[in-house]
């Protein structure tokens, strides 16, 4: 073996034909749908990341990141704080992901928007850019990122690898390279920088460092664009080489997921949207309980116990049976369906620290069993509950709301958007930037947006 | 399985166990010899950033790095430039490996100076701490990498990982936990944070990416314990962890290598540098052919053909046959060979673009042939050269200079930091910078051997 090894017989130039697609399409070649899915995740990512803007996770890595800081250009969005743009895109990924309320692209629950609009958005205040161009990149990003995540999930998730934070700086780099107007050569180099830096461990998931990895994989991806844009030169086939990402850090490389039909399938349409803020697995379950409250009123409070025939990937992830934290909620079934039950909720306040500690809560979660059945649809649920009477009552869920078969209109989105933005932003700003939001592709400088989320009118003035 | 699976039976709490002795040992507490090794590395790593400051890797990486830079706080060595000090650690490491003539811990090829020295020294321009304590920090961080470089080495490595950067990311930011004080809880966040950045790609080699490593390495683990300062929480387990670092990136996981002995084993003494400006396993070659150069003079003018018989790694790091850069050359023992013998030399010049483009060079190094031998030692070579004439010379090396059995002397030390220092900085730069790096215990602000580094007057009188 020598330090260049061959490249394997049949493997595809992968980072070269991705670089050169990244590079030469033009925003007209993306289908009037593919953009308007990409509008979508953008106003969905805007919401989220103004509704997690005031997380006691986003204080502490602002503290933290202040005094390292550079020229002050790009907005925190939701906060009158701003920072040098690599900063503001590592906090903006960090917001847009703590309440787990982002976008899921479902093949391979990559959560897209993170990584790629928080690089953009927090690069457009430094060096403008259009609204239409923004767009362009962004699905760009997206769909570089979902097109590897393809590539080796779900061996390289089940190896341990948060695959949002390990395929995100992928895309946040082709967005970023796009957006700068990087050649095919830079792109690539882009991309070893790139792959050189794909991290992020699943064992953060509950704690604050799980939202880093968005952040960082913005930051990090944008960052190497900027190096391969001064010609810090890199390897140019991170993606396929002997000891490129694909082989290093997964078991399985499917690269016709990368290379085939590039123009004509796009991965990034098939983005979806949550309604509740936690992993997308639990939903279902979610989904069934917020539906048995509706029909059985008061009897919620007289369950003797519940079961749940659930995709085994439900207890993988969120099996954790004594959430102490808002975080760790997110990842118990358990809690999340207590809380469906009792509160009628799956949205961000039915995950906070109080609520995860609430005597109610905690004794129906108790009661709760949940068994895998490799037969489940990963969007189904099977809700068995029975009654101190000894009564039963049942609810089968055959695609939760915000799967693909379901997903959330307009204006279920303008509804989560309102939800999270109005408590951080207050309602004049929100319906402000709702608006400017829904309207980037007709806005000269993408950075309105930006500037629409700031919510103190002195701060605001001061930036515009 | 649970988000939060179990530790498997008889795995130690190593995050733990590493923080708890991370946050407890002081200066004390090192025995002098372990401390005289630590200063020794300090005085070649300092050499090695001044010597590599020029170098086009830096400048380029400068450029994209400077308009994001946060308060100039921190030197870049041996230039007149400033940058906020997690940035002048990116730097720094970049310019301290960027040559590969920095230090390297044998028994897992890390280069352990660079991510742990270079953000301590950054920092200490910010955040004043004495040269005493930025010495036991340097210690501190320097055993924490290798000791978990140990524990994955060598099947972490096979995979593909840059183990430099995958290691040397806790190092920095545990040699950073200890300078700024952190509770054990802290730096065990620090650690996770640490975990979950940990990455870099051995496909990088021969690129200006490889020489990134040491420096993100740096600026991650500094960064790592500056969000656990903030209380940025994060896994408290993330090295043993079912999903954690050593799980997720290796196939080997002897944890011993981690706790056993803490305190009194020291793999930081174990350090070692080089006499030659390239990766460490062609440097019994280089050392075989300057003494047969030597021996031979002129005679070298005659060879028909040479062969080596070296350790299996030399093959397989170092088997470039037609490097077309100074940077590729480093990975070529045809290269490394031919320019030993041609111009008696293996620092950075035989590494130079132009070098590698020799006609007289490339003559020889394709009558070069190697073979790997299981049964040779990593600090030893055969070499067999056969002349024009049918004559032959040979030469045995039983343990290369600058292997841990031939280390290098003191006085070698500064005679490789001055070869490197003067041409960037000058001669009365050097020596000031020399004097002031050997005499860091003394230092009441360490901070003073980054200033002295600074090759022009008025800067410097600018930033004193």
């Amino acid at each position: 073996m020598s330090l260049h090894q061959e490249t394997a017989p049949g493997v595809p130039h992968v980072t070269q034909i991705l670089a050169d697609w990244a590079v030469n399409i033009k925003g007209a070649d993306i289908p009037t749908e593919v953009r308007r899915e990409g509008l979508r995740t953008f106003v969905n990512w805007t919401g989220c990341a103004v509704g997690g803007a005031r997380h006691e996770t986003v204080d502490r890595a602002l503290a933290a990141v202040r005094p390292f800081s550079g020229k002050a250009t790009s907005t925190v969005l939701g906060r009158p704080d701003r920072l040098d743009a690599l900063h503001a895109a590592l906090l903006n990924g960090i917001s847009s992901h703590v309440l787990d309320y982002d976008d899921t692209h479902l093949k391979t629950i990559i959560h897209p928007a993170g990584p790629v609009a928080s690089a953009l958005l927090a690069l457009a205040e430094m060096r403008p850019i259009s609204g239409y161009d923004l767009l362009t990149a962004l699905i760009v990003g997206m769909e570089a990122e979902c097109r590897i995540g393809n590539c080796v999930y779900p061996h390289h998730y089940d190896r341990g690898w948060h695959i949002t934070g390990t395929a995100g700086v992928f895309g946040a780099a082709a967005a970023v390279g796009k957006a700068i107007g990087l050649s095919s050569r830079q792109v690539r180099w882009a991309f070893g920088i790139a792959a050189t830096q794909s991290s992020g461990l699943r064992e953060m998931f509950g704690t604050m460092t799980k939202s880093f990895h968005p952040g960082r994989a913005a930051q990090n991806g944008m960052f190497a664009a900027l190096l391969a844009e001064a010609d810090y030169d890199s390897s140019e086939r991170a993606i396929e080489a002997p000891r490129g990402f694909a082989n290093v850090m997964s078991d399985k490389q499917d690269y016709a997921e990368i290379v085939d039909d590039l123009g004509t399938r796009w991965e990034a349409a098939l983005n979806s949207y949550k309604p509740f803020a936690c992993g997308i697995v639990i939903h279902p379950a979610i989904d069934g309980c917020i539906q048995l409250r509706e029909e059985l009123g008061d009897k919620v409070k007289a369950i003797r116990s519940v079961t749940l025939k659930t995709h085994p990937l439900v207890l993988e992830l969120t099996g954790k049976r004594a959430p102490k934290s808002g975080l760790e909620g997110k990842f118990s079934v358990y809690h999340a369906a207590a809380a469906a039950l009792l509160r009628g909720d799956g949205g961000p306040m039915a995950f906070t620290n109080e609520m995860v500690n609430e005597a109610d809560i905690i004794a129906l979660r108790d009661t709760i069993t949940a068994t895998a059945d490799p037969a489940c649809h990963e969007a189904s649920v099977d809700i068995d509950i029975t009654f101190e009477d000894g009564s039963t009552a049942t609810k089968h869920v055959e695609r939760a709301i915000g799967s693909r078969d379901v997903p959330l209109t307009d204006a279920q989105i303008d509804r989560k958007f309102v939800n999270q933005s109005v408590p951080v932003v207050g309602k004049a700003v929100t319906e402000g930037l709702l608006k400017t939001a829904w309207n980037l592709e007709q806005l000269a400088d993408a950075a309105e947006v930006a500037r629409a989320s700031i919510p103190d009118n002195e701060e605001k003035a001061a930036a515009e």
